[in-house]
């Protein structure tokens, strides 16, 4: 018996799985750094200063371009003592609603891998982050029809997946999860008596970092394997 | 025949149907005038800056708190030239914060309106708007037990009622939708072959006011009378 065969509905992860996310993130916080840097106070660690404001946001505005633009423009006040001239701010807020504004850039291979999938197994998404703009990702990817379901969520625990799970019918023992998030594509789902596989990307945000965990999983260099996973993986 | 025996499933839309909800956005939009009017340019309008500048950013970054937290940034450094030092803009930013922080305000008679009509019909949610800020104010309101489905939408158009009660299974000739929107409540789901039932609140939003519908619908005062609406009224 191969896992594939076990195996009804995979879900994917998007963000840094299925197309560019986080390279977006550092570099808008590269720009924050320079617009910033010249009126910083005394002695302030401008990385820690966004970090924890970030952080500190993080229960009441969630993940999300937003979410981050609103932190980073407290963090430029603060951390200056409100020295930094607004026109400076100015300069973040547009580069936020750029993010925003910025057409979604695929990750090689990810419309045959999916393409390949859904010849042998129904296909979801399940994602994390702002209901507008991970909309807008979905809607402008053109890799929306294959999915049976889209979900986005506000946090990917066991909890969550096993409420999404259920809506849709899915039994989370039958259930894949392909993402580049040990925490959150592949711990929870394993939780449940499900399937995981590790895509890692070259860059992880630092709150998604998992040290030595408990379980084992399988890792895949690029999505391109997941089918060939699927089909000759034995259990 | 009543109607209310025609209807199987009532949604309810939830900000100022549920809970206050524009109110803080006329404060927080005093709070920009009151910030930002000694350092605008020469003969701008405030409340016309704000607006367009909402306006603007509407398709990518949707309604919300933290949309219109940040257009009020936006706002505040155009309208000024830059001229505006930072730490105002800093309260605004903290301001926008406080609004995502600050618990949900429930309308009179809410809580008994919902266990009444829960007497006899399914209940659901549909709202528009943040996923972080609505979730929370869903989780806080003590009322999530109620429903038995909670969607957040990111526009009420015909076409979006029409998926999510297909997801459902609900049939839209058998729904009655409660708000306080003529055009996201009562007008799309009458499209649909569905009933509505607007119940005004004291402030509308710009955008959310119909001129002149070509349909007609009842009206209420208040959400206490849905049930005996339901029970009483005749087709």
């Amino acid at each position: 018996m191969r896992n594939g065969d076990l195996i009804d509905v995979v879900g994917f992860d998007a963000d840094d799985t299925l197309w560019q996310c986080q390279d977006a993130f550092d570099a808008a916080e590269q720009l924050f750094f320079s617009v910033v840097e010249p009126y910083a106070s005394d002695g302030v660690d401008l990385a820690d200063a966004l970090r924890s404001t970030e952080l500190g946001n993080l229960a009441i505005s969630g993940y999300g371009v937003k979410a981050f633009g609103l932190s980073m423009v407290e963090a430029a006040v603060t951390a200056t003592g409100g020295s930094i001239p607004s026109r400076d701010i100015g300069i973040l807020v547009d580069h936020i609603h750029d993010m925003l504004r910025e057409p979604v850039k695929l990750l090689d291979g990810v419309a045959d891998a999916l393409h390949a999938v859904a010849r042998t197994h129904r296909i979801v998404m399940i994602t994390k982050g702002d209901l507008v703009h991970q909309t807008r990702k979905v809607r402008t990817s053109g890799l929306d029809h294959h999915f049976e379901h889209i979900k986005i969520v506000l946090e990917k625990d066991a909890e969550t997946y096993a409420s999404v799970l259920n809506e849709w019918g899915v039994d989370p023992r039958r259930f894949l999860m392909v993402g580049n998030s040990v925490r959150s594509d592949v711990l929870p789902v394993l939780e449940l008596g499900g399937f995981g596989l590790h895509i890692p990307y070259h860059v992880t945000w630092d709150h998604e970092v998992v040290e030595s965990p408990q379980h084992t999983f399988h890792t895949l260099d690029s999505i391109s394997g997941v089918a060939d996973w699927l089909a000759a993986e034995h259990s």
